[in-house]
């Protein structure tokens, strides 16, 4: 049952943050090729909203492992 | 039984953080590159964003903890 | 089977709290890159909007944890 | 039996709620930024247009309470 | 079984009823931010509405409260 | 198995109904706000149009009532 | 098994009855916000549009009535 | 299994010609609506693409009825 | 089992016969209404379209009366 | 078990088959509804594209029709 | 099993391929009646890509066939 | 069970390969329409386009025959 | 078990790779079509950007073959 | 168990990592075909995304095969 359960986490993780960071990566791309000058900042601003997108699905991952070994 | 719950607990928690993030995010960053001169205060209201949106999903994360650990 | 009720019920309520508050503060972050200087009334709102949006998935988060420990 | 209901009624009430209610309020503040002097007025209309909407959100959270403790 | 379905409806009603509240109350609020004169007319069937959409959401909660206590 | 019918059926009313009905308020809404002048026959005219929507929810609800006391 | 059908029956009646007519209803009420002199012409074809939705929607609440009393 | 059978045909013949309908009625009125003077000539046709559309459900309620009572 | 099978061959005939038909009937009746002298070619290719759309699902209904009778 | 997939290859032959030849028929009367003199050249393509795409769904109807007689 | 399997195999086939040829075909008819000195050209196209579409549902029939006749 | 393994993969198979070459093919089209002078250099890129979008797929096959003959 | 895993894993790759192959073919043949001088360069980062896209997918097609033959 | 888990979780990866990834780049292959002398810097930012958007997935496929040799 923890081996089903331990896929469907790491799916909805996956699915979630690919599309939440797909977002944010794009638009950040569009917006440095729409003003290059502003590229060290955008930059910096997509690796702390792609850092904070990404701490709920690293919880599910966790979440799996330990459901895979336990 | 409990496994699979903490699966279904975290998959929707890491749906709806990424996705209302990436939400947030994104259009913060597009903002920050139309107006530069608000990049701290539009910095800020996202990182108060980003906390308000994660509060529900944190107690998800956290209700799984305890549905696997039971 | 109280279990899997906690499950679900904290998920609809990462996905719609998050979601709904997505919405409004994303929306209010584009109000105030474009008139910075109505930041503080329309923070006001988004404050009271968060709470007010978030009454009801917190709810169903005390449903859960009811249901969890019952 | 009555677990795995008040779940479903909670997760449908929180969804509904926050969904309707972020259209709502980020409607309001999206308004509110293009003519800040009918703030009151508009905010005014929010509240009573937020209790009009979790009228049966709440109720719903009220049968899921009764379905728990039964 | 009764009471799943008493779930079943409210979860309905709630999710029914706050989307087309949603729709009306939002549409009303945008409607008084362009013409402020109109607000006490635009108001009265705003209420209107929001009565006509709640009549059958609310047999939905009458008969939840029935499968509940029966 | 009657029971989770009438569920069924006061739900797909309660949602039918709640979207038809706010969409064609939402619509009169608009409408008023554009012409003032025209308010006594749009207001008609949408009462009318909500009768004519509620018509078959009113006999799911009807016979969900039934379904409930047979 | 009859009582599930009838439920299912209605159900689609009213979420496809209310949508078809909600959509004719309201482009009706658009049309005379529009030009106010073909209100009768409009309104007339409104209601035999509406007739015309409803024909297979009745006819799916009267086998539904069947299924509950047969 | 007849009986649900039967629901299932009607629930789909009453969606899909509602839908038919609706799009081809409103899509009517809003041609008559910018030109007046052709309002036989369309709704002819409308008459005409209705009895097209209601064509396959018809034959859906027939066997629904078939289903019934066999 | 066939009488589920002719339910649903039946439903899947309706949705999409409607659904195909419904837009190829709007367009036409929308194109006759910006050049009302194509009106005899237009609808002889409506009725050529409402044709050979209705090929497929009128053998769908024809393996539903199998179906049925068999 | 063959009725049942009978069923579900007809209808699914018939929705794929209505929603594709309603796209490419719905396109030529638009196209001719702006340039007649080209009808019988489209006219061609249409017969042309609806034989092609109705290649597969005839082949799932006769899957279909050897399902029910096997 | 293998005849559920041969019905949802050419199912999928039918509503895949019918959807993508007529997208490509009613993008052809459309290019063609902008450009009519281009027909003979983009006709070819267009067979080749109702070809390379049609590969894959062709040996989904081919295994369907295989799943029925074994 | 292989049959049934065998049916989705190729019904996956079909489905995501004709919507991907669908819309290289068809956007192939519309721009040689638009800039015949490149026909041979786009033709050549979506032949290597759709083959690089069928490389899965026709492994998605090889495995169905696999699956089919073991 | 293992059989319809294998089928669920290349389905899900199959339908995931061509769509997102899909999208960026397209958009390179595009962009070539409106700077034919670009051609080298953004058919070189299409390749790179197939491969990184089926990175995942072919991983997939891996696992699928392991379940297969275990 | 573990089987269908390891499918259902590259299946999530596999479609979760493609859609992110084809959003990624071709909004980068479009900046570039608009911007050729920002592609060095596009480009690198595109490496960058991809490897943060494939972070979660890669975690799901490691997941995957313990699944599959466990």
């Amino acid at each position: 049952m923890g081996l089903i359960g331990a896929a469907i986490a790491v799916a909805g993780a996956a699915i979630g943050a690919s599309l939440g960071n797909g977002k944010v990566i794009s638009k950040t791309i569009e917006s440095v090729a729409r003003q290059p000058e502003l590229q060290s900042r955008l930059q910096m601003m997509m690796f702390i909203g792609v850092g904070l997108i990404e701490a709920v699905p690293i919880m599910a991952v966790v979440i799996a492992f330990i459901l895979v070994f336990k």
